[in-house]
């Protein structure tokens, strides 16, 4: 194994920011700050935290006070996770829509595969101590996440799925760099990981206007009734979200929709030459 | 990825006991059954603890209470590992005299392969939470096995410790009884392999009749131009090559292109109700 620089592991691994939703614990923010630390992440994101600032917080973030100076609040998850590019919901249960779902390691290989070659921005998002994250929450992320465990006894608690996450990440980093290090490593990558991508690839902010988009071009054509849509919007939403578009696919697609919308609408007309051409 | 039974993970981790020596805190022996017992293990050996019985140690264990009637208690190190095969001892400091020191995965690697393989006892032992184990302590380990941190920050707490140790435990179990399961499994698998997913995904040979549809749809409604339809067919298959369409997926797109191309050719009609309503 090659000697890895610790600065240049903790600047990789501030691509990945840990959110967490509703915590109603201040000892589980300074845990999880803890945590972060020793495995050389630095940024939180609190969604609309119960207690904050606490002295808890303090008492058990220990050594990690600089990391509560960065802590980012916000009203939101949606505010929490626009600029990202890749989106983690953890989840204990199964839910009645499975979505993609990875396991802790190969979602931070995915993970730091995007921070070193593309840059990406990761979010991985905790929900509340009691009942973990919303169904809508969840519909926000790429990925889903779980940290396998013994099923008969039960779940992590929040501060503990944060360190385990946080190892994979440190871990996942580590390994990479070392690939790059050594010239002669075999490359055991997949063609994801092999795959450097030529477009930027689109945020968080921007699929939340291609989603109504798709779904008001389906009920324009009546392929979807916005007053009964079943699971079509969810489906879309984990279709969609686990390409990753980059921006020239988003502006293609988003292209195609609003063409199909002017054909419906009759803003736009087939040429003359194909009017009287049959369409198979 | 198959499916793996979780009692037999936990009759192979029972062959690896975590050994704390000379614990001070009770709470730090709670949590440390806690995190145990997420993960399956269930065997801990107490060396002279400075506190024992205490309540901490029943609050902090939380549901794991069947593995606090289970803890060993000794005299010495020596009886706590006298019956084991495999002995790591856990050490964050460099040490005077260099040993055979394996990162807390591949130390988990080698432990697991020794129960599954040859039956073998292991004992993965934790010192003291201000000084670790003496040298003497650290001379009794065929390995010893530290856990990569971030090291301008400091070390992981014990209970934090046998958290990652655990989960490393549990995760080596899981990939060995993996490839025991299936003869073929390649062992470094990819994300999409390691993903589980409730619909089976559609074959090459499906999406080979996707991209005409889809290809045709977008020279129906002139939005590709079949004569000179540039790198449109490529984006297509790259976009939708690297989502992995499952079957749902795929029924659904391929009910989306052929009501587009029925508006299209005037075989479907916009509802009599919506006919008047603009189309945004």
């Amino acid at each position: 194994m090659n000697i890895i620089d610790n600065a240049a592991v903790s600047q990789h691994l501030a691509h990945v920011r840990i959110v967490m939703v509703n915590t109603t614990l201040p000892a589980n923010i300074g845990s999880a700050l803890r945590a972060m630390k020793t495995m050389g992440l630095s940024k939180l994101v609190l969604v609309a935290p119960k207690t904050y600032p606490h002295p808890d917080i303090d008492a058990l973030a220990a050594g990690a006070t600089d990391l509560i100076e960065q802590i980012e609040i916000v009203e939101s998850l949606e505010d929490a996770i626009k600029d990202c590019h890749l989106v983690f919901g953890t989840s204990a249960r199964t839910r009645t829509i499975p979505w993609p779902l990875l396991d802790a390691r190969p979602a931070a290989q995915k993970s730091m595969n995007a921070v070193l070659n593309e840059q990406q921005e990761i979010a991985v998002v905790f929900g509340r101590e009691d009942r973990g994250l919303t169904n809508e929450e969840l519909a926000m992320a790429n990925y889903h996440v779980t940290i396998p465990v013994n099923s008969d006894y039960g779940v992590l608690n929040v501060a503990q799925a944060i360190q385990i996450i946080s190892y994979e990440m440190r871990m996942a980093t580590v390994e990479l760099m070392d690939k790059e290090v050594d010239p002669d490593a075999v490359m055991k990558v997949t063609d994801e990981e092999a795959m450097h991508w030529d477009e930027p690839l689109v945020t968080h902010e921007q699929m939340e206007q291609f989603y109504p988009h798709i779904e008001k071009m389906l009920a324009d054509i009546e392929f979807m009734d916005p007053k009964n849509p079943r699971l079509l919007p969810l489906r879309l939403r984990r279709l969609f979200g686990r390409i990753q578009l980059d921006k020239m696919e988003y502006h293609l697609l988003r292209g195609i929709f609003t063409r199909v919308q002017a054909l419906n609408n009759g803003t736009w007309k087939k040429s003359k030459t194909k009017e009287d051409q049959p369409n198979a």
